[in-house]
């Protein structure tokens, strides 16, 4: 298959809050549409995108929200991708077996195939975000998916602080970086503690892009969404959506409210070029990084 | 020992390019003695500082400048250590064997004695930085050094690319990461590589600090050296030396013209606090991480 020097792609900033799932699915649906109306080739949505981000309080009757890969959404995103002739990244809430469930990221090829998909593999549980007792972590590795696209290195949101699991996708060919993310603020904390946090997420993740020579795309929810038990004043989610190239230079970014498609063209020759002038594959010292595998060198 | 709250750091950003070495050796003395009345505990100097960044072109006499370690800088900085009561972190072009050079970074005691040093386990080479040339990469690994300001995890320039030299560094315990460095710009490069390149480099060293939840530190030097081989117009060394706590918030940074000591108090409980609110060694899948020590997966 003939590949074209760049790559259109939609990233779609949204909220996902609605208590009624058919009202989230509507709209991710609408973007998709738009996205593809605008030339995307690769549309990418937020994490979990059918509905609110259930993991601030721990419940089991919200276990009902899981459904199986595949399953009734990847048959309607892969009809989609088909229709429109474009790659699709969806976040899925996945029941594997009765208590047993991931965080799972899909890829629907354009021929409406399911390309592959990715199980979180880092999962969080701090205030707000008790993915621990939802999520059993993934157990498919990182590997890339290859696609009509590229070769998409798909993780999702927690994974996101994690030079590892950058490095290994890149290692194993992945062309890009793709995280589905659901992040935001806890409204308690000060203004200068909310900027630091959202400017360490997005630094973090632009250097990926740099260790690697690779371009990043990260694609959260906006919206504030309430605690259901409570505890909390709940979450609200900080967008800042963004892509960067290989050099972690801004391509594109929202802000924290708006609901927007970023349209990208991402110039696939820039990483070749970027890589052959700093070339720190070449370099890594993989003799001595065995303590990687271990949990603190004491 | 006991320790205090905070640690006030100098950190010199300084021109090293003069050809006669005792005034190179003459600005760095003078700094480290005008940062310890200002009250640094701990003083860190650019990269290779005692002289101009020979690396530019590839001449075996250039050998002539290479020193054993301990030897006569150890001794001098080392002295300099008793006499202020301070740690020093000098970097220094060893002599280790007839043809066997390094590129290391030493750590001076405040009682004089050699704390530790590291050799540089990443060594460049691309135009303008022939360093392969000239070292041999370090076998020492990734090991911090214990000094009575902390446990410091001392890398050099190029390893400043490597997220897991910074992991590795911080695994082992490390307090903070500092880097000694050289780098600047090929002035026949545009304006928008130059500011991407700068910001690349800013960007995943600050990567590294959220990553692993620690300060890092990183020296530059400042200054236009030439290419005495004629192949190219020479380097115009980037300063932007920073300091940036565990979130990657920027405590100071310096432009890429003054010639400064950064004075910076950094707090030690802040690492403590970050890592506990975002507790990023908890999660991560050690077992899934074996192809870190692969050059390729293919």
């Amino acid at each position: 298959m003939t590949r074209q020097a760049s790559l259109r792609l939609g990233l779609v900033q949204q909220p996902c809050g609605n208590a009624d799932p058919a009202l989230n699915l509507d709209r991710s649906v609408r973007a998709i549409r738009d996205a593809a109306a605008l030339g995307a080739r690769l549309v990418v949505l937020p994490e979990l995108h059918l509905g609110p981000y259930f993991c601030q309080s721990e419940d089991p009757r919200l276990c009902d929200l899981a459904e199986l890969i595949p399953g009734p959404s990847t048959d309607l995103f892969g009809a989609l991708a088909l229709e429109l002739s474009i790659v699709i990244v969806a976040s899925l809430f996945e029941r594997r077996a009765p208590g047993l469930y991931h965080n799972t990221a899909v890829v629907l090829e354009r021929d409406g195939t399911l390309a592959g998909c990715y199980r979180k593999m880092h999962i969080p549980d701090d205030p707000g975000y008790y993915e621990k007792f939802y999520f059993t972590p993934g157990d498919l590795g990182f590997k890339p998916i290859a696609t009509s696209v590229g070769t998409l290195g798909l993780l999702v949101c927690w994974d996101q602080w994690y030079p590892e699991a950058a490095r290994l996708m890149a290692l194993a060919g992945a062309d890009f970086l793709l995280y589905p993310t659901a992040i935001g603020w806890n409204l308690d904390d000060s203004r200068e503690e909310r900027a630091r946090q959202l400017e360490a997420w997005v630094t973090v993740q632009r250097g990926h892009a740099v260790a690697n020579g690779l371009p990043v795309i990260s694609c959260n929810r906006i919206g504030h969404e309430p605690d259901l038990s409570g505890q909390s004043g709940g979450i609200q989610f900080w967008g800042n959506s963004f892509v960067v190239g290989p050099q972690g230079e801004f391509l594109d970014r929202a802000d924290d409210q708006e609901e927007r498609i970023l349209m990208v063209d991402i110039d696939r020759q820039r990483s070749e070029e970027v890589r052959r002038m700093w070339p720190f594959l070449r370099d890594r010292r993989i003799e001595a990084y065995g303590d990687l595998t271990r949990r603190f060198i004491d």
